[in-house]
């Protein structure tokens, strides 16, 4: 849909009318502010708000909200930008509503074992608080250093964690939100279990800021872990990745992360690992368990024992230094591939667990096919694979456009998913109709209009933009 | 809402109709027959349907909805009949289609871990089917006996074993559902992840056949864990149940459930339990561990340990034999209360896990108050309290009424919620406003219209009947 910038004189009636309704709300106008809140980390072509409103309580939020429905202008919730699918992008202009300014975290109670935290929290932080209190926040997004909890809660966030411990919506009990309209709902629960009407608050996460805007939200903590091993298995080919993860779950090794690095993705990191790794060496798993002291022993040694079966060679990180810097490379790869080219495109398909190796072997054979360098990395336990086309020619991008056709068609027919973690946002909802049967998509059309009648809340995300109509 | 016969004109009509739509479906009138399908295992009064189809196959499911949405009949999916709140009671009339015929295990592949079922395959049968591969679904309602997966995906069923693997919606991956008009969706994924559009798959679990009926459902499985150890603390005092939860929790004790036994619940077992209740004991916590052999034996010791010191006398069940006496028991216990008087309610209520030991003290407390006998088990380390009161003259039921509003009120007090597993049904509809806000329950209405516009799925249900309209 064509973003038609607001006028100066209806920027100006915005503008006062906000002010009106919240004296000393923090707007900003300036077009480098603005252009600072253009992009995400995906490759959707940014786009500059005309406003960008910090808001620093829910009441800035509200009043934002309020006016905006009024006069049907475009709010686009917007937390720290680390998104991967263009989920906080302007791309129909209008206002930038910022919460990265409301990151207080309101509570950890460890009797009721929740947190209560603000928008802008962000999720490595709140992992440090909650674990100095012995306690466990799961949800670990690559991005966790910057990437805040109301963007996780937007795209429903995952991490190598997932494997063991589910998705943030697993780890969502409650949340506020504020709908269109500046209304503002109390949904879910301070409980651990609750059946008390529909479970809106799962509707909520991972509506990538289409429903409503997320102005606090009360998450499950678990007790922190006693102990963690990582180990490293180096492979001799890419087919050894899908045996692996395999054996280890037939044998019920809960490991907590299943990350694969595939034979492209491994030339990249070979000069930071912390480790030599051999050139026969042509896939690496990374391993990660915990549990109690005495019991990690025993799965370690298991763990261990069926990989080398599989043909691995296997290496324990040694103490913390160890592990951090291989989760450092691990966390680096996305950035990392994208310094070897001069564009990339990273998808985030998901297979049911048993295709993982068709997938991998796939990916690599449509890159070869249309002539584009691949690699691959990611949760190889979700059978969530993060595949990377890289070119230097931007002549290239018809071909990258086929590659992404040819991959999401061999994900379709193994029964898969067109995102895993990252979210449909505005890269992916073209594609969306190759997932989803035309009914299944009206249904949440409607949907989307109980909660924001005149589609002003991220309007163009998740839902290809129709002809006429809004949302 | 007063429910009003259909006509024999109309009922012949509507026969008619059923009959010319989809030739050979199952149709009972019989009153005999439509009388077996009017009650539950809840207190809510029993309501004889004009009619009951009993579906073979998803076409008749269609069929039958697309003639009773014309028609604007009531229908009132039922499987087994074994819910608590009045769920498949069809209080409105009209139709009461039945899903118990429909119970093939349609595929369990163990390399993508899911099973394909459709829904009225009884949860028991599913967990023997799969733990035969070596794999595990988790879910286990009271009555996995008998109740069967399409009634645990409506109501959200969960059991002692949510503590540590979650309720039902947790192991829901995808569903294909029928809306009111008779439409056909497919929902969710058969991955183990994905984030692509709303999750509308989250939405219908726990909708409790408001939203659609549920004709195949697409579960996750674990691999079985190794072994089970199943310890028994004799407490003596009902304050020592919530310390020694929050003493294991604290240690991270990851127990799969922690079931507690009220001392009024002890005196009603004392008879049937394999093993002496020594009369001082005046509370039993039943813990149950799984994982691989080795780091059971330390979880057990150390569980022990804990246990002995917050107080309690420590049993261990040896061998299967007297685990399956141990949860007999337990799962008898409901039956063993209704025996113990005229007549009972049984509430399932939640508050935050730090309020467990004030919310066992509550209950007792306004049994006492109105002269009501009391007991309560439950849940324990979800919060999650069944909390009984027993009468046996007709006169007391309003101050069976006025405990209730006692208990809901301390209930809402601790933050907590009216139900953690049962659902709303018709039982507690009345209730919800004290629960939730008039907007969270005017959207969950204007949802509820998305999907059943005419409100012929399930009427009077959750939401309490308005002066006018139908849901």
């Amino acid at each position: 849909m064509a973003r038609t910038p607001l006028s100066g004189t209806a920027l100006d009636a915005l503008k006062l009318a906000l002010g009106r309704e919240r004296p000393g709300l923090s707007l900003e106008t300036d077009q480098d502010v603005c252009a600072s809140y253009a992009g995400d980390e995906s490759d959707v072509a940014p786009a500059v708000p005309d406003l960008v409103v910090r808001a620093k309580s829910q009441a800035d939020v509200v009043a934002t909200l309020r006016v905006a429905n009024e006069r049907r202008v475009p709010v686009t919730p917007r937390a720290a930008g680390t998104g991967k699918s263009g989920g906080c992008v302007p791309i129909e202009g209008g206002i930038v509503l910022s919460l990265e300014g409301m990151r207080d975290i309101v509570e950890i109670d460890r009797e009721d074992a929740i947190a209560v935290v603000e928008p802008g929290v962000v999720t490595a932080q709140l992992h440090e608080a909650v674990e100095a209190l012995g306690l466990f926040y799961a949800p670990d997004p690559n991005s966790l250093a910057t990437c805040t909890i109301g963007g996780n809660v937007a795209e429903n966030a995952a991490g190598p964690r997932t494997y063991k411990y589910g998705v943030t919506r697993d780890w969502v009990l409650g949340l506020t939100i504020v709908t269109a309209d500046g209304s503002v709902l109390e949904l879910g629960t301070r409980t651990h279990k609750g059946v008390t009407g529909y479970d809106l608050c799962s509707l909520m996460v991972g509506s990538e800021g289409t429903l409503g805007v997320v102005t606090r939200a009360t998450l499950r903590l678990a007790p922190k872990a006693e102990g963690i091993v990582t180990l490293v298995a180096l492979l001799t080919s890419s087919s050894q990745i899908a045996t692996s993860v395999a054996k280890l779950a037939a044998n019920g090794i809960s490991a907590r992360c299943l990350e694969l690095f595939d034979e492209r993705t491994l030339d990249l990191v070979r000069a930071d690992a912390p480790f030599p790794i051999p050139p026969a060496t042509r896939a690496l798993l990374l391993v990660e368990l915990d549990g109690d002291t005495a019991s990690l022993e025993r799965a370690m040694e298991r763990a261990g024992g069926l990989l080398t079966d599989a043909g691995a060679e296997v290496l324990v990180a040694q103490g913390g230094s160890d592990r951090e810097r291989l989760w450092a490379v691990r966390r680096e790869l996305s950035r990392a591939l994208r310094r070897s080219a001069r564009a990339k495109i990273s998808e985030d398909v998901v297979v049911p667990r048993g295709h993982l190796g068709a997938l991998i072997d796939a990916s690599a054979r449509i890159g070869e096919r249309h002539g584009l360098r691949s690699a691959s990395y990611g949760h190889a336990g979700d059978g969530n694979l993060h595949v990377n086309f890289l070119w230097d020619d931007p002549a290239d991008v018809p071909r990258v456009r086929a590659a992404l056709e040819d991959l999401f068609g061999e994900v379709m027919a193994m029964r898969g998913t067109l995102s895993g973690e990252h979210g449909i946002g505005a890269s992916k909802s073209a594609w969306l109709e190759r997932e989803q049967a035309p009914s299944v998509i009206e249904i949440q059309r409607q949907l989307k209009r109980v909660f924001d009648p005149n589609g002003i809340l991220n309007p163009g995300k998740i839902f290809a933009p129709r002809a006429h109509g809004s949302c």
